[in-house]
């Protein structure tokens, strides 16, 4: 009896301290959540727009048409074209001005049958898919030994003969990060691996996926050969690298036959559709909202750049929607052709060159659909100021100042030479790379909710540089490319 | 100052408090593991063999091997020839007993191309399989328009104009759920649903796969036409049922071209393999390790059930190398052909049929690598309480007794008949269906200390149970099926 009211006591006691101390807690996390949020208040009407996107369902409405309705759209398909239109229709739709399309002409690779199997020690068939741009095998495929390196400097740093005649194989692992760099520093592979191959007399390049995640689809993207021979070069996924990987370490010879009927076709019309908010005063400078409309043929791209293309367009009609117009007229331009070879931007560029001067500032949405943590900027100290300020209005959605500088989205790259000043609203990438480039890239991908926030960070930063009179240029020289 | 010297003094009450909390929280866990794990000790042999497993590489290395060396075997196939060679020296290599291969015969259904496109309202092509057993399509394929369906139920309640001369489609969402249950629910529209559509006068049948998660492979496994007529029958992968679905729901027709390769070959020789860890005083009598040894044609069948043979493989091989050998004899079974129609089991049952008198408990490891969670039994009331006994030993694993009673793998329900006893060993099964019956199903899929933890699972139940001399059955009659 008495162990009984002892222990009645002791639970008494730690009910008492357990309430005093979630108390305190609270407490203390209440102030330090006021000390984070003392800063210059935010304009009502602009937090007003923050709170109308988060609520808003536009840009997943979009989502979902776009990879209903079109789905898979590589530059020069069927599917490019209907994408086109789509986007006219939906920017019409939208209450956009001065809705338009702008001719652009798309190389149009298709990437035909691929297959791959281990033929000794222990047959296998494996999963893989052409690189962009891949040139084909011949009609019975190559059929070689397997010589594997486990990064692109030690192919770079083999003699040629241990290539010559061979298959390489390249098991570089890619790092998950928050940011770009994972990918940033994988890539080199995929990008130059089937050069630095073909340059030592390989029959083809294989590469592990420049992937995260380990589902098992091969995950493509654009290869440059330059003035190196044109090999066959080819994505495994990821398990099947690692049965690749194992197979090579146990020592014995692995053979492997590839084939390949990838090809390049003659080119085709495309265009970059283009949308505007009419600035009320200042409407000749353009604050312009990009993103690429084309995708990857293997999945409907949700997340590359479907997304992308959703968050400027609900961004653009929610301000459109606001009882006034903010100064400068906001451009979205959905871009033909990033994948193999920024032909829209490129195209953009040349047809505007007139015009970059009056491009206050650019922004690309090409991250999928992971919220917004970040806010930095290349431009001018009175354009950079301005900006820090906006990471303030921002900052009730998550998002930081960042440094270093901007180095804008890929499609903005032709615009550096006119020093177009550039901001880059930096997206949690986390998961990005277990999806982008495959057929796993669908709509069941996207957070609804994430895709909101994105949205969100767009038209608050979009309306507040719209809406100043800052300039925010002329760009210092951009930092190294990713 | 005061100011602060009161915050100084409220963080060290804080702290004060938390620690006592700490203190507490703790000791109270103390007493509640020391209450829980109050009961008859577990016998020290007993207690290193569930050490040994937990710490031993053993299954993860077979499955290894076995997915790199063999990889697909579906019934029939070359591979599952190979795999036949690859168990007999695995389990010679492991030091087993009497190891040999009996004969079955089994049918060899090939998959050939499986393909599928929406042609109208919105062009797209989909991602899909047959499922097993189906037949193929005419050359140029079945183009019709399609009607949906949310269940089986549905489509039964369906008047027959409603369904004839078009294209069925499934759309019923699985559940996701520990135990089997989600899946047993689901099921239906596989097995049952093309026959239904059949009778109806479907052209053919397609369902959204029986799986959870989304990523992107059609779940293939096998249908059931019985008497009704044949028509051919696949699984869209989860993204592309959601696009189906969604251009159902636009209410315009949908048109379907569909075309499937498959067919069934000759029959072809194949086995079941045998191995065992001898008696030293009961030899005749069996306690029967059970896992089947084919897989699905798609991926390298690592959780199907490329697993389950691992775990019973990996458990007798520590049994073997005990000091001393258990009374009964444990026999390891890798069936044949468990998914195209259990022609392993039957074979087994009838040529074992004068020995299943003697058959003490069969257990089947069917449900890849996911940790054991639960005991059951169908046995006679003697061997219920030993197998109540054999839980506490497993406790320390996390394993609890379980009710209802055991259902038995797939491959043991031959044995019903005869009343042999059966358990279960219930496995965590909430990510098993994001993969069961995919291209996904790989090694990188299974954890390999949630494997070594199903072993030391078996090689408990198997050891206790072959050291005893307590009679389990007869069996009473099992519950329904699942």
């Amino acid at each position: 009896m008495k162990k009984h009211r002892r222990t009645v006591s002791r639970i008494r006691w730690a009910l008492f301290v357990g309430l005093v101390a979630a108390a305190l807690v609270t407490s203390v996390a209440v102030e330090a959540r006021a000390a984070r949020h003392a800063q210059p208040a935010t304009d009502p009407a602009v937090a007003a727009l923050r709170d109308q996107a988060l609520q808003s369902d536009a840009a997943w409405k979009l989502l979902a048409s776009l990879t209903t309705e079109v789905g898979p759209r590589s530059a020069g398909s069927a599917g490019d074209k209907r994408a086109v239109e789509w986007a006219l229709a939906a920017m019409k739709g939208l209450g956009l001005d001065d809705v338009r399309s702008e001719p652009v002409v798309v190389p149009h690779w298709v990437r035909g049958e691929n297959s791959g199997e281990i033929l000794a020690p222990f047959p296998q068939k494996v999963l893989l898919t052409a690189l962009g741009g891949s040139v084909g095998t011949s009609e019975e495929g190559i059929t070689a030994e397997v010589v594997g390196f486990p990064t692109l400097e030690a192919l770079q740093a083999a003699p040629d003969d241990q290539v010559r005649g061979r298959i390489v194989y390249l098991d570089r692992r890619m790092e998950r990060t928050k940011d770009e760099r994972g990918y940033g520093e994988g890539v080199g592979i995929r990008r130059d691996g089937p050069a630095t191959g073909g340059k030592k007399g390989a029959l083809a390049v294989l590469i592990r996926s420049v992937a995260t995640g380990n589902h098992r689809f091969p995950h493509t993207g654009t290869t440059f050969y330059g003035e190196a021979p044109k090999v066959p070069a080819a994505a495994l996924a990821v398990p099947d690298a690692d049965v690749l990987a194992a197979q090579l370490a146990s020592g014995k010879p692995v053979r492997f036959h590839l084939k390949l009927t990838s090809r390049v076709l003659a080119d085709e019309p495309s265009a970059n559709v283009i949308g505007e908010v009419r600035g009320a005063t200042h409407s000749d400078e353009i604050v312009l909202l990009g993103a690429h409309l084309d995708s990857w043929d293997l999945g409907t791209g949700a997340i590359d750049d479907g997304a992308g293309c959703a968050i400027v367009m609900a961004a653009a009609k929610l301000i459109a929607a606001q009882p006034r117009r903010p100064a400068r007229t906001i451009r979205i331009v959905l871009y033909a052709n990033e994948e193999a070879g920024l032909s829209g931007a490129r195209a953009y560029a040349k047809e505007h060159a007139d015009e970059l001067p009056k491009h206050v500032l650019a922004l690309e949405a090409d991250l999928g659909a992971g919220k917004v943590w970040g806010l930095r900027a290349l431009a001018a100290p009175a354009g950079r100021t301005f900006l820090q300020e906006v990471a303030r209005d921002l900052a009730p959605l998550g998002i930081d100042w960042l440094e270093p500088a901007a180095f804008g989205g890929a499609d903005l790259s032709p615009l550096e030479p006119a020093h177009v000043p550039l901001a880059d609203l930096a997206q949690d990438a986390s998961e990005y790379f277990d999806y982008h480039h495959t057929a796993d890239d669908t709509l069941d991908k996207v957070d609804p909710k994430s895709l909101a926030q994105v949205v969100a960070a767009y038209a608050v930063t979009a309306w507040r540089v719209a809406d100043s009179t800052v300039a925010f240029g002329p760009a210092p020289p951009p930092p190294p490319r990713r």
